[in-house]
Order: structure tokens, then C-alpha cells, then sequence
């Protein structure tokens, strides 16, 4: 089959109307797992604000364990978290007026001031499922007319080895480690970055942007021979995941008859360079999710994250996956995170995309680039996203009402950044 | 009368529908008095602009009386503030062209750079009545059309006493002191809040959040006895001021028995702290001045102002009002102002009001709140302000047009936080 | 004929249909010469971002020759300049996916990692003509659909002499050198103004405005007389300048019998001061740049251009331009320029009109101030300008797609500047 027909074909008018679902998600897909906090973020007794897919989240610790509330008071709308107030370990209150809810159903179980109003057993806030595994805090950003059982936390996850092993071959690296391994440590960072959660997924797997990345230090310093780029070859280079009872997504099978490496580009007089190669693949997931194998070094896993804060701002997280048997093992995989993976891989290298996915969002946040983005061979696994995504999500988030980020403007910025000072609430006196 | 039942229906649509002028006041009420600057800060020969109600105004002292104007000149614009020029006692001139206004009428007298123009006396700028009064420069913020006579002051002010100590005894505290007694002082300071105008409003008079003031410095060192809430018992809670040629607002009538208190939450498994009595009183109205009786300290009161200046912003006036017939007690009230009132009660004890008027601001911002609040029996005050508001209001300010506030983004805003330095003009030089 | 009624008349319905083409041109004019940088800001090899109208444009210096393309890469929409690669001498790569493009017709030459892509050669991103002179890079920004041949810079420049001696004499001071001589000097700064470039535009020549600089340390230290304003006697006082194949604009005729100095106003006990005679004259054209014969001293001109980049800012040029026969002139005119100019006339003196044009963006921003301007004798040049603006224009920019400054507002504005900390992509790590 020849890749450029398919290209071509794939983002046609009619193509556009199969992921259609994806360009009108702006705020994200609910009914999904997506990681919320690291664990340490969370610490016992404390109420910390999330907001997901324009969904505010109250992630509150009671005897150890983690619940997630709409962090929206029913009352007058102010967040929980903004002046976290815990009364009782099964119940948080409102600190405004008082309201209080139950960590476990959200039920409206009293208010501080008024502990025989009629409205208290009567009404509530939602709650979201929350698992925590190995270090980070997951919620399930459930819509209020999900009905459905709550999917498990491996549906949203990447698939694993050694159980795909032959589905999906790796001859040159170890079994891929998973953060449900019970010996798994995952060890990252998360921060904000300023485009549509859309533009930040598309760029993680893709196969044609290696371009930013080869003067990064880490290459350099490990003499990886990076490609110019990666030609798909076969229509089995980019191959669906589709199992009924798992995770939906595809992987891009690098490192197979399905994909050519570029290593010269005699117009531009241009060759790959490096001599050391670096085997690594690609797959990516409901509702976001992109797993590296074999990266940034052999027996650990890169897992990113792009969740939908608002239309214009993700989180982004970056999570390292290794198995560690022993504490020593911990240890080891700590200092090397610390030392070497954290600044050189996490930062040094992958802050290239951050830098990247920002650079899209003036031309995607109007629309026009939904509409006028020319898409070229390179961008086949682009398309194949935008058509899985669409066809398995659970749900597209409406752009919300009454929380952080819709109302974009604000009278008093200028004056703000302009002004002769820049205080918050400055005094004016009296004689 | 059950009080539930009276909240119940107090924000049915029915309710709704008698409130609804106040829920379109997004930009405040106009022809009504506000204050504008303390005396202090209009100096002799000034010209010092403010916003209220979107109006821009500049306020020009002259002979050492204060005149209001239109802080927008006829011909371009801009702000008369902007870069004050005043070439005669009795006029303001544009700093830009030189279009010179009367302070007293507003009308154009002359052009510096074009004397003859036929314009010259066809024409002019809005005026506005001025009072000050004890130090605090009000500006009475006529709509263009308002053709009746200016109401007084006092007809914007709290009630006074004694006159009205038979139908609103207070036997727990000396007879308040008023803005408009003679040997009246008035201190205090001003500051910009984030929020509507009206979420300021419905803060200051509101019965159910003690609860965000029960760890106040100034509560602890004073072991002031704060109950949980303060319920409402009858119908005569809160009661209306509505006499012809008064105050339009209400009273909560706390210290009755009309009001108890709440000292225990059995659910919540807290109780009120503090062993000293604190009596005090709220009062609110037209067109958003608070008077809280008693407070801080035996014969002071104080006053809050909740200016709108534009639809997501307004200015906090905290005032403290004391008689003070000799200089010996004046100095006595000025010193306890600044060593204890300010810094204790207007920030320490209201800090925590404007933190939570703010977070209010995104639920209400794009309306969701106003459709989506949730009210409580603890609310019954905020529907009976609503509806008061509603009914007495002298007209609703519409959006307006030409002034700051309206257009809300700007192109540079992210460039000039974001970009390597923040310089405001910065010079990019040739070779 | 009568000034007063002409003006009267000037902004009547009749004279805004006139206009209405300038009125819509909140973008700006396309299909006109706008200066893009000074040369020394395009070193060979570098890769230079600018916005005009509304259009990015990348400017790219080969072999010393500079060239001109839009900076939106055609394949996911990202600023060829914000991360410059250029792997050939002929072309613009995009640091993203290696689209690269040929800088002489821009088209797609080769993608790095896809050089057997078939869009290769397909298709391509816009080029704009390029001119260079005297030190300063001109862009010709054109529409998409401009199929005429290119007009020559200098017919979007102003008039030069002695050619045009006759016409527009200038009894009191030498021939005003321009940036096409042979020996000219061009010496400048350029900086971003936060208003509509219009606004700029208009307070360049405006004849009423003197006002603002009476207090300018210039003026007071060359004892300048400065009148209280310039008054128009008769309908020659501004001759418009439409040769065919010339520059387009107007000329004011100072120090003639056209006008009148105002050196007292009665009504405000004002006069004229300064016992130096200064004589000096403007002229405007399309696309929006003005000519100030003889400043700010003997022998020198300033230009100055409003280039729009977005519809709320515009980037400010102030350029001096001298003939300088010999190296030593050269030298004297960068000493009296860096030492002198720069610092006195074009920051100390132009800096009160940049601060002009800002005041006036509120009223304007929302089409208010358009509607509702109030404009007088001394006005006459600002109705020929936007006349001959709108006659003359050669396209009007719409309001583009996808580029930076179409969206105003941000979820993260009021967060970075309000948060406890400002910085950009900060991390939060895990345990």
C-alpha cells in the first residue's frame, strides 16, 4: 500500500468528519483516568485544587487515602481547596459558610453555622473515583451523567509487557517495565504549559519532529545516532490497539520492515549523525497518554501525560517507570533520576516539545489551523490519533461555565503589569 | 413564620424575577452618592481621576472645593487625568489639545490652541455634584439623563442615631456615631478588590460567614466569644428601611430575639471559642454601604463602601467613624487607628473578606453562579438586599462604551510577561 | 472659504462615507512598503521575526542580500523564527519537521525527514519583496490575491527636494535631505505602542497638539518658540499630493499665509514662549509615514512610520536622516545623533506623543470613539488624512488567523501574575 495515497486520503474532508469528535474536544474527554497529583503532593489531611478538563477537583487525604470532590461549593461557587478546612476525617468543609461534605458521596452532611438547615442530607457535590498507584494520584474526571461501571485504571494506561511481547516484539531492548508492576517505581515532574492539551499530544509520538531534538545535550553526550527523520513504509507502521477490554490507542513499530530510517537529505546536504544507536518506540493512549519504550535508557519507560487544564493550558507530566526489586535498586533509580534523567532527559531534552507544542497554539487557538494545517506523509500516526481518539473516547467535555480559565480577560491586567507598582490589593489612606 | 420556608421561597423564580434589575447591575446603579477619594487625596490645584460605574471622573480641586467632571475629553477622548493641566482656577484643560471645560458646568470655554473655534461654548463635558464630608470626597454619578433633583447625601448613608434608637434599640452599646455628626472623624483606607461589585456587597452584611474570621488575630487577642452562625428565628430578622425621604436598606436585628446563635455543631463536633461578648449590628444600603454597629470597639462604627468600577472590579472603602469633641480625642482615635484598627481590624479582621469576595468572582463571572447558586435559611438577608436593591436603585448602569474595563485583552499582555525582559517601550536601535 | 465650515462640514455623514475605508482598516493597509527592521538587526544568516498588519513575516539574510516570507510554516503553523535553522544558503528550514522552504519563491524544496515527500515542490509559504536602503529593511506586505507589478519604495515615501522646491517652498531653511540620497544617513530607534496604528498615525502631523511638548527639555533648552497652536487660514493650508505614479498624502503649509501661529489665549492668560524662532513643517502619506522638514535641526529630517502590527499595537519608528558627504560627517551625525537626537529629540520629545497616542486607545478600542469624536477647526488634516488614506490605500488588511494577538485573552494571565511565584513552567516534582 502506498503511504502517500493513504496520507493524503487520511486527511481528507472525509477523514475530517471520522475525527471530528477530537477537533471539537477542546476542553478535553471525561470519563477518562488522568493523573492528578503525585502522592507526595497530597499529604495526609490536606485539600489541594486540580482542575481537569475545566473540571475543578478537591483531592483531599483521610487516613491515607485519597478522595476527589468537585471543588465547587454548592453554596456561592468558591473552591474548597482555596482555604482547605477539615473538621472531621470523613467530611470536608466549606470554608466561606460552612457547608460540609462527605469525602466518600459529596452529601451535603452539615453546615458549620446552620447544623439544622433543611437543605443539609437533601443535596450534594459530585465525587470522582481516585486510585493511587506507585506515587501518583489518579482521579476518573467523570461527566454527571456517567451511568456506566468505572472502567479500571489499566484501560487508560499504556499496554504491557511481557504480555504483548509477541503481538508486539522488542528484540532490542529488555521487557518494557509498567507502572502496574508491583515492584515499579515511578519517579517525575509535572508542570503548566500554555497551548490546546490537542497540540501537546500530537507531538509526542510523532515521528517526524527527532529534528528538534538533535542538539540536545543528552544526544550529544550519549552519541545517539538519531535519525533525520522516520519513514513509514507499510499501512502495519502505525497499528491500532483496539482490545475490547483495554486500552485503546497504537504504537508505532520503529525498529521493524514497517519503518525506514532518514539518514541523509541529499537537497540539503544534511546526514544523521552519531554512532551509538538508541532503540525506542512509541504508543500512545486513551485519553492521552504516550508510553516510550526503552527510554531514556534501557529497562526504564518515559510515560507522558497532556491533560486538559483549559482550552489553552495542559499539564504536562513526564513519569519514568523502572522495576526495583530491592531498596538498593530504589536507590540507585532515585540518585540516577535526580542526577541525570531530571535535568538532561526530562528537562534538557524534552523541554525542546514544550517549546514546540506552545509554538502551534496562536495558529490552532482561532481555528484556523484545524482548518488550514497541510498535513504531509510524516503525519500518517497524527491522523490515526485524531480517528482513535475520536472513536473511543468516553465522552467530550462542554466548554464549562462558572470556573477558572473561560472568562479569559480581565479589567484590571494591564493596569496591573503597567502600573507604577505591581501590588496586589494596595492601600489608598486617609488623611 | 418558618424561615425555611422563607428562604425556600425567597430565591424561587418568583424571587428571581423581583431581583432581577439587580442581577442585570453588572456595571452598579447610577445616580447615586459614592465616595470617590479621601480628602487627602485631592490636594488644591489637583485633577485626580477615578472610575465608578464605568463613568471615568475627574475630580478637581479648586479654592479648596472639589468639581467632578467626565474624565474623557470631547474631542479625542482622553483621560482629563491623565496628565492634569489647569490653567485657571475655574477651569480644566485637556493636556492634549488644550479643550478647556468650566469645573462648575462642564461647558468648553475655550481652546488654547485654537481660541476662536466656533465649537467653543456649544458644547462641553458632563458634570457631577460633589460632597465632602469628614474628609471623604463624594461624587453623586448622574446618568446623562437624570433630570430630577439631587437627592441629598444622607439619603445615601446608613440611618443615624439616636433618631432611631426607639425603632432599633441597642442596649448592649452607646448610640452610633454618624458620618454626618459634627464633631464626627472619619479614617480609614481604600483598595482595589477583584470581583463584582455585588459579591462585595453581599459579603459584608452576610450572617453565615463568621466562620472565616474565627482565627483573626484581633478575635484571639480580644477572646472574643464568635458563635458558629448567627440563625435567624422570625420574620422581623431582617427588617426593611424604606421610609420616603431616607435610606432605602435593611437591619439584622442580631442581639434579639429574632437571631440566636450558634454555639455547638454536634455533627461536626465543634463548638463556638472565645468568653468575651462581642456585641455588634449590620446594616446595608442603597447603593452598597455597609454599617457595622459597635465595631471594632465601643463607640466606633464602620462603614464599607463596595464601589463598582468596572463589572469585575470595584473599590473597598473601609471607614471608621468616631465623635471626637476635642483635639486631645481626635489624636487619641488617629493613634489607635493606626496602631491597632488598621493594621488589626480593616486588614487583619477584613483581609479575609476581600479573599473571599474574589473567590467568588469565577463562579459568577459568566453567570453560572447567579443561575446555579445554591442559597441557604443563612441567606435570607442576601434575597432581602437583592430585592431592596432591586426596588430602590435610581438606575442601572449599562456597559459602557470608550472607556478602560470594557475591552478586556490586549494583544501584548503575554508577550510583556513572558518576553526575556518586561520593558514597557523598549527601544530596539538601529546600527 | 471658511475653515470653520469646511471642518464642520469635514466630518459630516457625507465626509465619514469618505472615510469608511480608514475606519475599517483597524489592521492596517496591505500592498504598501512598511519598514521591517534596521539592518544591523538582520545579521548574515539570522532569521528575524516581525509582525505587519497582522501578517508574521520572517526576514532571512543570505550572501547580504535580506529576504522576506511568511513566518507561519504551511504544515502545523509555527514561526519559522522562533527557533531559526537555515541548513542552505538558498533556504528557511522550520526547526520543527524540517519543512524547508526556497527563500527566493518560497517554495517547499525539501522536508528534512521526508525528502521523498510528494508535497515537495507542490506548494510553498507567501514571499514578500525586500528592499534595503540606507540602513533600514523595507518589506512590501502584500495580500495574497496582489497580481500588479510592485510599486516602487519611493512611491511610499514622502516627497523629495529639491525637486519639489517649487511647489512647496521652503524659504527658511536648506534642502530636506532624504533616505534615497546618495549620501544619506539614516540613523533611528523603533519600539512597540500600544494603540491603534491610526491613532499614531493622526497624532504625527496634528497641528493642535504642540501642547504637549511646550514643557519638553528641548524646547526649553533651545528657548524654541513654540506657539499655542497652528491656526489654518485657508483651504490651502493642506494640499494634498496624488501625482500618479508618486507618493500619496498631504502636505501642512507652515510658516506661509495658509497659517496662522495662536500665540495668546485671552480667555486662559496663556502665551506662546521661547524667543528662538523654530521652523519646521510636516508632511504624511501612505502607508502611514510623516515627514518633519528641518528637525530636529538644520539639514536633518525625521521621518516617522506607525507600522500595525496587531489592531491595539503598532511599532514606532523614529529615523533621522542626513547627507554626510565625507566619513567625518558620518561621525558627527552618530556623535550629535547618540549624544544629542536620540536621547533630547526622539525619547525626550517624542515621548510625550507616544503617551498621547496610548491615552487615546480606551476610547477608541471599541469603536467608540470613532463614533463619537468630537473634531474641531485645528482637525482639518486629520479629515485629509484619512480621505487620502482611504482613497489611496492599496488594500485593507482583515483581521487575520492564527497569528499571534487575534486572541486576546489568556487562562493564565491573572494566575502568573498573581500566583506566589511567577515563573514560567515551574515544576512541581514527585515524592
Amino acid at each position: 500500500m502506498d503511504m502517500k495515497r493513504t496520507v493524503k486520503k487520511a486527511n481528507n474532508d472525509a477523514a475530517r468528519r471520522l475525527y471530528a469528535p477530537y477537533a471539537e474536544a477542546e476542553w478535553g474527554f471525561l470519563n477518562h483516568w488522568y493523573p492528578a497529583r503525585f502522592a507526595g503532593e497530597v499529604p495526609e489531611g490536606s485539600a489541594v485544587g486540580v482542575q481537569i478538563c475545566g473540571v475543578p477537583i478537591v483531592l483531599r487525604r483521610s487516613k491515607g487515602k485519597v478522595y476527589a470532590l468537585k471543588d465547587q461549593c454548592l453554596h456561592r461557587g468558591v473552591k474548597l481547596s482555596a482555604k482547605p478546612m477539615c473538621l472531621t476525617e470523613d467530611t470536608i468543609t466549606c470554608w466561606y459558610h460552612g457547608f460540609t461534605f462527605s469525602i466518600e458521596t459529596g452529601e451535603l452532611v452539615s453546615i458549620v453555622a446552620a447544623p439544622d438547615d433543611e437543605i443539609i442530607g437533601t443535596t450534594g457535590i459530585p465525587t470522582y473515583p481516585v486510585e493511587e498507584v506507585n506515587g501518583i494520584v489518579f482521579v476518573f474526571v467523570k461527566s454527571d451523567d456517567w451511568e456506566d461501571e468505572i472502567p479500571p485504571l489499566a484501560q487508560d494506561l499504556p499496554i504491557r509487557f511481557p504480555d504483548n511481547n509477541e503481538r508486539f516484539p522488542h528484540p532490542f531492548w529488555p521487557d518494557t517495565p509498567s507502572m502496574l508492576d508491583k515492584d515499579a517505581v515511578a519517579l517525575g515532574v509535572h508542570r503548566t504549559g500554555y497551548a490546546n492539551w490537542r497540540l501537546a499530544c500530537e507531538n509526542g509520538f510523532d515521528a517526524g519532529h527527532l529534528l528538534i531534538h538533535k542538539d540536545c545535550t543528552i544526544v550529544q553526550a550519549k552519541d545517539w545516532a538519531v535519525p533525520l527523520g522516520i519513514k513509514p513504509l507499510t499501512d502495519q507502521a502505525t497499528q491500532l490497539i483496539e482490545d475490547e477490554d483495554g486500552p485503546k490507542g497504537f504504537i508505532n513499530m520503529y525498529f521493524t520492515d514497517n519503518y525506514e530510517p532518514v539518514l541523509v537529505n541529499e537537497r540539503l546536504n544534511v546526514k544523521a549523525s552519531g554512532s551509538v544507536p538508541k532503540y525506542f518506540r512509541t504508543s500512545m493512549f486513551l485519553p492521552g497518554v504516550l508510553m516510550v519504550e526503552n527510554w531514556p535508557e534501557e529497562n526504564v519507560v518515559q510515560y507522558e501525560w497532556y491533560v486538559p487544564i483549559t482550552d489553552d493550558t495542559y499539564e504536562y507530566w513526564e513519569v519514568l517507570v523502572k522495576r526495583c526489586p530491592t531498596e538498593e535498586d530504589v536507590k540507585g533509580f532515585e540518585y540516577r533520576f535526580k542526577n541525570f534523567y531530571e535535568p538532561m532527559a526530562l528537562h534538557g531534552f524534552n523541554d525542546c516539545d514544550l517549546f514546540a507544542r506552545d509554538a502551534m497554539q496562536n495558529f490552532y487557538a482561532d481555528g484556523a489551523g484545524w482548518a488550514d494545517e497541510q498535513l504531509g506523509d510524516m503525519d500518517y500516526s497524527i491522523i490515526t490519533w485524531r480517528k482513535v481518539a475520536s472513536r473511543y473516547n468516553r465522552g467530550i467535555a462542554k466548554k464549562p461555565r462558572g470556573v477558572s480559565g473561560v472568562v479569559k480577560g480581565a479589567s484590571n491586567v494591564l493596569a496591573e503589569i503597567r502600573g507604577p507598582g505591581c501590588g496586589h490589593y494596595r492601600d489608598k489612606k486617609g488623611e
